[in-house]
Order: C-alpha cells, then structure tokens, then sequence
C-alpha cells in the first residue's frame, strides 16, 4: 500500500465494564472495572497493541438516580473521574491517545487547560479533550444551578471557553524555556504572552502556568450532532464523535460537517469523523448473533425502559406500552439531537418500546454491528470509502474480552486491506491522526507582520 | 522500641526542581523538573524507599509575572498540575500518600471530591488533600474575579465547601457494591444517600458518583495560620503543614491548635502537626554550610527582592534600599499570616532586606536546618518530643539530590534512636498516620438511632 494512503482511524470507546447495559454480568466481564485501575491498564494495553489512535472516555457528574430500581442493576453509577484515570494510563502506556470528555458548563477555562496540557507533557503528546456541554438537571444540581443552562447558550459558553483555552494554550511559544543553568535564564520573557480575555461568560487574564505542551494544543474532539454542534465542531473541533445508524445518515453528516471547514479556512481532512460502532464478532454470524442473544438476555425490562427514558433526553415513557410502537416524545431542554436520532430509527424500523430498548442496549443509538470480522471489516470499508466516516470509535459490547476480539480478529483484517496501520506514524496523537500541530497564535501574527513589511 | 511509641511523621514537599529559588542552577538538579514525570517519578520512590508518609504538592493557579525579570530567572512559572501529577506517581508507588493542594476559591466542591475519591481508589487509599483558600491576585484574575474575595468570605466558603466534600464522600455506605452477577444487582439502593446540601455558597444534591474511598475519606491536610485558619484546620483538618522559625513558636502554635480540637469532640492525636523544614545536610557543620552558601550565591538580587515581594503578600518593596532594615509593611488582603512571620523574623534578628530574601530564599518562612545528619535528628527529635510537632514536611533544596540525602543520612539516624518507622505500618495512608478512618455519617446516625431505641 502506498504510504500516504488514507486509512481508518480508530479509537476505543471505554466504559467501565463495556457498552452493553448488562454487560457486567458477562461471565468474562470484570464486574468492578470502574473503579479497577488494573482492568484499564489491561484494555488500555490492548487498545495499544493494535495500534488504536486512541482511548476515549464519555463522562457525566452526577448519579442518574431517578429510577433506581433500574439504576442498581447496572454498572453506571460508580466510575473513575476521566482526567485521573487517564493520567495513570499515560504511565502504562507509549503510544495511544487519551481522550477525556470535560463538560464547559461545571468548570473554569483556566483549569480545564492546565489539565490537559499537564496531560499532554506527562504522555509526551498524547492528550485530547471532548468538549461538551452538559444537558442533564441531575448535574446541574450538583453544581448550585436551579435549572440547567438554555441549549443556545450553554453552546455561546462552550465556544467562549474553547477561546479562552486555546488561547491560554498558546501562553508560551515553544521555545521559551532555555533552563540555561550558566547564565541564570530560565526561560525568555518575550516568548511568554498574556491571553486577558475579556468576554461575556469569563474575564482570564493569564498566561497559563505550563509550558506549551508537545502537541502545541491537545487534540479537541466534539459530539454535538444539534445545528449549534455541528458549526461549533467546524469551527474548533478536530475529531468528532457521532452516531449513525445507517450509512447514508453518515454521509450526509459527513459531506455536511466537511463542507462547512472552509469558511473558517479549515481543510476537509483537518477534522476526523468517527461513528461510534457496537461489534459483536463471531467466527460465524450464527456464533455472533448467538454471542448478542445472551447479552440481550441479561438485560433486565427496568433497566433497559429507564435506559430508552435517559437517551430520549429524560422523557418518561413508563407509563406507554412496553409491546406498542413508540409514541411522539415532547421536546424537551435536554440532548435534542439524541431524541431525534432514537425518534427516526423507531419510526424507520416501526420498534415497538421494548424493541427500542433492547436495540439502543448496547450501542446506545450507534451502528450495531453483529458478524465475522470479515463482515464486519467489510461494513468498516464500505462506510470509510465511501466517506461515511474517516474512522470509527469502538464500543466494546463488554470489557476486556470485547476489545480484545477485535483486537485479535478485526483489526488484522483492516491491516491486510491495507485499511489500518500496522505501526504508530509518529509520537503524538496528532501525528497519528494525520493533524496539523497548530502554530502559536503570537508567532503566526509576528510572522504575517513580518510578511506584510516585506510586501511593502 | 515499643510498637506504640509515638513516632515523627514525614511528608516530602516537592517543588520542581527544589525549595531554594536558585535550585534549578544547582549542577545535580533537574532543570526541567517541573514538567518531567521521571524526574518525579524518581524523587517519589527515594521517598517510599525513605518510608516517607506521603509526597506533597503546594499549588497556585497563575503565573506571577508581575516582575517578569524576576520570575523568568526562576523555575518555578511552569510545572505539572498536581492532580494529574500525583495519579500517574501512583502508577510507579505502592506505600507512600499522595497529597495535591487544590483551592476551595476557584473549584466546585462536586469536581474535588470526585478527583480524590477517584485518587484514593487510584492508589488504594493514599490520598489527600490539603484545603486552602486563594489569596493572589493573579489566581482571581484568571477565574473571572474583578477582586479577590474577602480573608473571611474565603474562608466561611471554605469550611461549607469542606462541609459539601465531606458530605459527598459518604453517598455510598462502604458495602453498598455486591456487584452479584448471578442475581443481577450491582448495588443497593437503600445504601446509596443524597446529600441534599442547600447552603449560602453552595446548592449541591449529591450523590457522588464513585464508591466510598478506600480511606473512607481521603486524609484532609491545611495550612492556614491565621486565626480563622486554626479555626477551621481544628474542626476538620488531619494534618496541618505549618511554616514555624522556634521551637516555642512551634510549641506555642501546637498547643493553641491541639487544645481547640476537645470542642469539635476530637483527639489530640487526631491531628498531626507538621512543620516545614529545609535541610542542607553535610558529613560536617562546614560542609553543610558550604554547600548552602553555594546556592546562595546562585540567587541574582532581582530573584530575591522579588521572592520577598511575593512572600509579604504583594507587598512592593523595590523602593527601599537593599541593606537598610526591614519597614514596617502595610497590611494587605492577601496572606495575613505569612506578613506576620516575615516581619516577626525580620524584627527579631534585625535583618535587612537583602538578609531577608536570602534568609527565606530556601525555606520560604520555614525553618532551616544546616548541618549534619546528627545535629538535624537532634534538632527534629527535640521538636517531636517537646510537642512542637509530630512530624515534618521536608522541604529538599534541591531535587532529586536534596532528597537523597535526606534519605540517606538522616532518616536512618531517626530510625536508629526509634524517632521513624523502618517499614510502614498499614496499606493507607490513614493507617500510616495513625489517622482514625471517618464512619459513614449514614450508617453512625442508624446506629446512634439503634442504640437510643434499644436504651428506652
């Protein structure tokens, strides 16, 4: 294959005991794996083998604990918080990415990056941060809100403190730090700028108190599938991910997300768009779909009708039918582009509620996938070639034992297509994902100034 | 020696690349310290080796560029964020205490205290933190203050989000996980509480979403010595790191702290009282003062006038002459009781400003100690056992040399007269402090509740 190639991205999508809703009740499911440091070394390891861009972690602050009864029989309430998880893996491991979800709407712009960019020097480039908002009144009430923040302007908020922590990033150009031991100069007091953002959401003044980091700014990743998501994405993010349920949803969010780069002066292939897939493999479909079937059975009706209730944004559907079609849901504050996602696979597929559940159990509104590695490889391909996606962001139906199946079986399939790297291109996440390092915003102006005086 | 004799605590507080501002010239320290997790990597396992209690982290959030001539002579604008620093140094440690200072002014109480629970599970039960208020301009200007908030609304803050922290650590009774895969249910609901904390800073629900920790809680540690410092550490801290020139200061501040403790209902050895101290260690009395003056010398004048600026709580004293005594400083909002000690210091031994930022270049208002292995056990065993302290946190000159030698020479000389441990006591470090593990307020009022039932 030709070196410069395009090929798939991949990132593993952890969650503590796996994605299926049951799945710590797998008989190879490590039960307490939210709190088990040694079960995410050991996935994280895997993940890492197979030459995986990245880990990735989804994050909530608050137990969703409004149905209990439901709440008790799964494994969601009780996990490590990303960042400090995520900075022990960086010690067990070279290669991989570390992606952590932050939420703008509970923190401060100048914590969030010193964080990440505390990350990124302790894995030597290997940091990414998923900007979100958060929508849920269970963590707005953690955080002395009354009622959760208006959709438009928890997304003013994000874009605001995206600035301020890119900014911030850009606080020193990368060669201020002499440490000169002769002459006593430890770093060059003209490479050290002041951000003084002065805005509507936040007054920063600055600079932040850690060296520009290895990747110049960690990899900024993005979910939101809402208009306000999407040109947010454009405008900052660098992977985005997202769920599809068919490849032709995929390709018009693909060509629609691409188009809108070049109004910020952004290349197509300078943003990453990576569906999350659900894989269940087996050596035969019958063996996969077998495989499916017993997780399926492990699914208590409590859990899985609070499941469809919180991914419908918190619309209550225990009092319809659990055997009848899904009926219209009321728009509500909360993740309106989930309600619209699981709205049109009901109406596509005519699920009754019951079968609604049981089809979101596992990948939670994202492509299923249940099939041989050639199969499911072949689903990979055609999405990829066919630019429904740049990569894919893997969700273990359950954990170890699910990424280590397609760790084994898949990922050699897409290498002797010629689809996936047998080996890291370089040292950082962003080498690795083909993305430019960002120029500090100080030298790029002292630069275009220069540029101007000469034209003159 | 007995099992139960009382024996000194040591913390190592750690600082990039040493406790003296010149360290970084030092030609055995690692200039780059601050951002390089080896070099932690390396000083946290000389301190387990050593059979430290725990490895400490100060923090501020800002750099203080206010003199940049000064600041950029120093290393001390970039380092780690300690949060992300301590959980990958749990990776590559088994017995020692993490402890990270994170401010109560610019953080929310439900982030905290799921980073330390997460810490604490991280390290299996090692974590701690030491609770501080902000007092810099500089912090305030990069979390959207126009001002800093007032000494007594920082602190009143302070304790109610102690209060909520606390609180949260609770919301799972320490058994509520049977995670039983056979029938299904992960953990019990009537073990799970909310907190529903409803105060004048903070509106905060609960619960929070990791397991009750393995220390129950991590170890709370402060710092404050001001009045309503005190106040506060006697209500809730567990450790106190204190910066103290004399013994009968340190005695007099021992006193005061232990005897405010009865009123709270809690233990005089409940609380360990631990002062800083910078040692400069030598085979002979000249040897460590040679050793010191060679640092000294590495400290340009624009270094040290800015060090005392800094230390007095932004007082400018560039106005002044160098080799006049100090005047009388005007008293500021920030860090009260630090102003106090300088000046206290300054009167006593009627030092110039020049002697002054050289006297405290080092340990910064703590106690120095030049000498040989001998004379400095003597010296920490006479504070130990005339109640001046319970412990010490050692403030290395120089890292990770400093440290060594510490390690070396004279920890074995306080294992030799029975002062030190030569192997830890327990698995956390609760149990190494002999610090008592907090019953889950929960599950104490049900039993309080049986007890009062039971005795009618």
């Amino acid at each position: 294959m030709s070196k410069n190639k395009r090929q798939i991205k991949l990132g593993a999508f952890l969650m503590e005991t796996g994605h299926h809703i049951a799945a710590w009740r797998h008989p190879d499911a490590q039960a307490d794996g939210g709190l088990n440091f040694e079960h995410y070394a050991q996935v994280a390891r895997i993940a890492e083998q197979a030459r995986f861009d990245a880990i990735f972690f989804a994050d909530s602050v608050s137990v969703r604990d409004t149905n209990l009864a439901s709440l008790s029989r799964t494994a969601r309430a009780d996990h490590f918080e990303p960042l400090t998880l995520l900075s022990a893996l960086s010690v067990v491991t070279r290669n991989i990415g570390l992606i952590a979800t932050v939420s703008t709407t509970f923190n401060e712009p100048y914590n969030l990056a010193r964080k990440f960019a505390s990350l990124d020097h302790l894995g030597g480039g290997r940091s990414g941060w998923n900007l979100v908002t958060s929508s849920t009144e269970s963590e707005a009430l953690n955080f002395s809100f009354e009622q959760h923040p208006d959709h438009a302007v928890r997304y003013e908020r994000a874009k605001e403190f995206y600035d301020v922590v890119a900014g911030l990033w850009d606080s020193w150009e990368d060669d201020a730090f002499s440490r000169d031991k002769q002459s006593g100069v430890y770093f060059d007091p003209d490479k050290l700028h002041v951000l003084n953002h002065r805005g509507k959401h936040f007054k920063v003044r600055g600079p932040l108190n850690v060296a520009r980091s290895p990747q110049g700014w960690p990899v900024v990743v993005q979910a939101g599938a809402s208009d306000a998501g999407k040109e947010l994405a454009a405008q900052t993010a660098e992977v985005i991910f997202v769920a599809h349920q068919t490849l032709e949803e995929a390709q018009t969010f693909y060509r629609d997300i691409k188009s809108r780069l070049a109004r910020y002066g952004r290349q197509p292939d300078h943003l990453k768009i990576m569906p999350g897939i659900f894989p269940v493999i087996g050596k035969t479909e019958a063996e996969a779909r077998a495989k499916f079937d017993a997780l399926q059975e492990l699914i208590h009706p409590t859990v899985g009708l609070a499941l469809l209730s919180n991914m419908s944004g918190g619309v209550d559907l225990s009092s319809y039918p659990l055997d009848r079609p899904v009926p219209d849901l009321p728009e509500t504050n909360g993740g309106k582009s989930r309600q619209r996602l699981l709205l049109d696979l009901a109406r596509r597929e005519n699920l009754t509620i019951r079968e609604l559940y049981l089809r979101i159990a596992g990948a939670r509104g994202h492509q299923q996938v249940v099939g041989t590695p050639e199969s499911i490889a072949d689903q990979l391909q055609q999405w990829f070639e066919e630019e429904g996606a740049d990569g894919f962001n893997i969700m273990s139906p359950w954990l170890p034992g699910g990424l280590g199946e397609f760790a084994e079986l898949v990922v050699p399939e897409l290498q002797r297509r010629g689809l996936f790297r047998t080996e890291y291109e370089g040292r950082t996440l962003r080498e690795n994902l083909g993305l430019p390092r960002p120029v500090n915003r100080y030298v790029l102006a002292a630069t275009e100034q220069r540029a101007t005086v000469a034209a003159r």
